[in-house]
């Protein structure tokens, strides 16, 4: 077992050792202590986003799937529709949970390359008023896509609609004001840009519209509603706690701060994103997307056109030499990913540049260009 | 912040040293190293149970309750009715699962202090032909109590119906045997007597049950069988595990083994559940249930009627001694729960034991004695 092992994924990511370390105790879910650490995650997590006083921070076990789908299938009224913006795999998986919780949903499919367009979103909620949420991905994972979500947000607002944003990947590691881009839920997870441990998610409400969802919850795990409102009454989650995560991501949310908040973690995955493009270019290496929709996050590079390129093989030998990366998730193109965010710096990014020159080398291929 | 601190309860609880140092490295959720340690957790998980090769172990983020509510919304179909033997609160849950997501549900509820009668089971079946499906607590964690599981689960079988047991609190801490109890369906938790940390649950369920519900779920992030097929098909979670409570868990299960497997376990719970006995008893504690009824895991005892008897206060200080016990559940009488399961030892017991001793005096309550 390597322990060394750098992960270029969009989480679980590389953590760093202290926040690894943190999980080593034991802590009693309804012990005051533990109590204490909640509440102080909570807030936490709403300066994060810059809250006015009018937001709430709730967390609910699972993946950021789980958390997603507890704020669509808690929120949205019997009689209520959701618009979806997609432009990947998690816009379409947000449409699929309202499908299957039998909640009527629109669909607005753009290309995977393209991001949402305003305009469009603007048409269908002029064209249907029936139309009470718009869900929206911020950004897009499965290309690395950042989408227009305070224009989306402002938009919404305006029209008397409620937005639901899946900031899964872009939550702590690029500014997001929750306030001025006028988002109603922001749902994100612990082992994201934050860079906790897996085990969590994590969603910030608007109060009013927390109040307001109060008996539409579809689910008793993931209800949303009483999950608030049990932090609300007695500090606890209904349901046992993923304790030990939770320990990590007190220590993940100090070292944020440690590092200058926000901002300071932006400055660096943006200095990650530059050593990666810079090293991926000189090798030939091409983007899925044009630069400049293209979030510091995670870049999708196309398939090398040459015909001893394999990704299981290139995968591997990467493994091999302790750099983790990440398959595609495209529907139209054949494509790998690297994540440039976690406990992971440009010299780490250098390194991985290096690993896939010596791998291409070992492999037979001379250039990584997707045009053969 | 006192690392040393033991937790005399139903889990989250404590963990050996070398469990929790599992977790000192990150893995990659979809690279082949975690994909063979999920592959071994599922295996080991079957032999624990005595599977005869007709199960499965399918994994599901969060906590027990989730697992419930996913076996639960994924099997009964729209047209089925679920039976549940209720005598605590996780019978409650159970039935509180199934009015939610809208499944015709009927309840057969029992005193706390009495087991499910396998006789009203047997009744409530022969009148109703439309219960297709059966659930049933094998230990109620809120009382202790231990229910006929073998009994309920021999019925429901000649009877042609399907059986879900919440094993939460009792799998790996006593031997059951899901293929001669006749168990089509049994969940329990990564942090009860397999002693892992929380994070995820398990469901382990005969595969022609999980094939017969193909299509029922009533939710993406719990589908059952949606997740059983991708363990299936690429041995992967379909969404994000957590992969640090993975770690741990797979070296709780070596440990488990250490000890003698389950029987050794048992037998460690069994003496535990002894010196507690033999040390609240000559401190004039009464317990909840007879003793016949009584499961060695957890254990309900009457709060003192001492008027200086306060819960919070006696709380506190055996926290601050360092021993963590866990609030009563019982809806009809003042409970406090001390957990015999974790890596505690009977030395840890007389340890607590003597602390309850010396914070009773110092609480000024001569006798611990329910009656006044």
């Amino acid at each position: 077992m390597n322990q060394k092992k750098l992960f270029f994924t969009p989480g679980p990511l590389t953590t760093s050792e202290t926040v690894k370390r943190s999980m080593l105790r034991d802590l009693g879910s309804r012990d005051p202590e533990f109590l204490s650490l909640i509440s102080e995650v909570r807030r936490r997590l709403l300066t994060l986003a810059y809250d006015d006083g009018s937001y709430e921070a709730v967390l609910m076990q699972g993946s950021g799937t789980f958390a997603v789908e507890s704020v669509v299938s808690s929120v949205i009224p019997g009689n209520g529709k959701l618009l979806v913006a997609i432009n990947g795999a998690y816009g379409h998986r947000m449409a699929k949970i309202a499908a299957v919780l039998g909640i009527s949903c629109q669909t607005l499919v753009f290309d995977e390359a393209t991001p949402v367009l305003v305009e469009r979103v603007q048409k269908a909620l002029t064209e249907d008023p029936a139309i009470t949420h718009v869900g929206i991905i911020h950004c897009e994972t499965s290309t690395g896509m950042l989408n227009p979500v305070s224009e989306v947000g402002h938009l919404v607002r305006e029209q008397g609609r409620t937005l639901i944003v899946d900031a899964m990947s872009s939550f702590g590691g690029m500014p997001i004001d929750i306030v001025r881009d006028k988002i109603d839920f922001l749902v994100s997870s612990a082992n994201k840009c934050i860079q906790g441990v897996p085990g969590f998610a994590l969603v910030l409400a608007r109060r009013d519209r927390l109040d307001r969802a109060e008996g539409h919850a579809r689910s008793v795990s993931l209800d949303l509603i009483s999950q608030w409102e049990g932090f609300e009454r007695d500090g606890q989650f209904r349901f046992t706690p993923p304790t030990h995560a939770l320990l990590a991501f007190r220590q993940a949310l100090v070292e944020l701060e440690d590092e200058g908040g926000v901002a300071g973690r932006a400055a660096r995955y943006a200095a990650n994103r530059q050593a990666l493009m810079e090293g991926m270019t000189a090798l030939g290496f091409d983007t899925y997307l044009p630069r400049q929709y293209q979030s510091p996050f995670i870049t999708s590079f196309r398939f090398p056109a040459h015909g001893c390129f394999k990704f299981p093989d290139f995968y591997q030998r990467l493994s091999d030499l302790g750099f983790v990366i990440y398959p595609g998730k495209v529907s139209n193109a054949d494509c790998f990913r690297i994540g440039t965010i976690g406990h992971i710096f440009p010299p780490d990014i250098k390194a991985l540049v290096a690993a896939i020159r010596r791998v291409l080398g070992e492999m037979q291929i001379d250039s990584a260009s997707a045009v053969a």
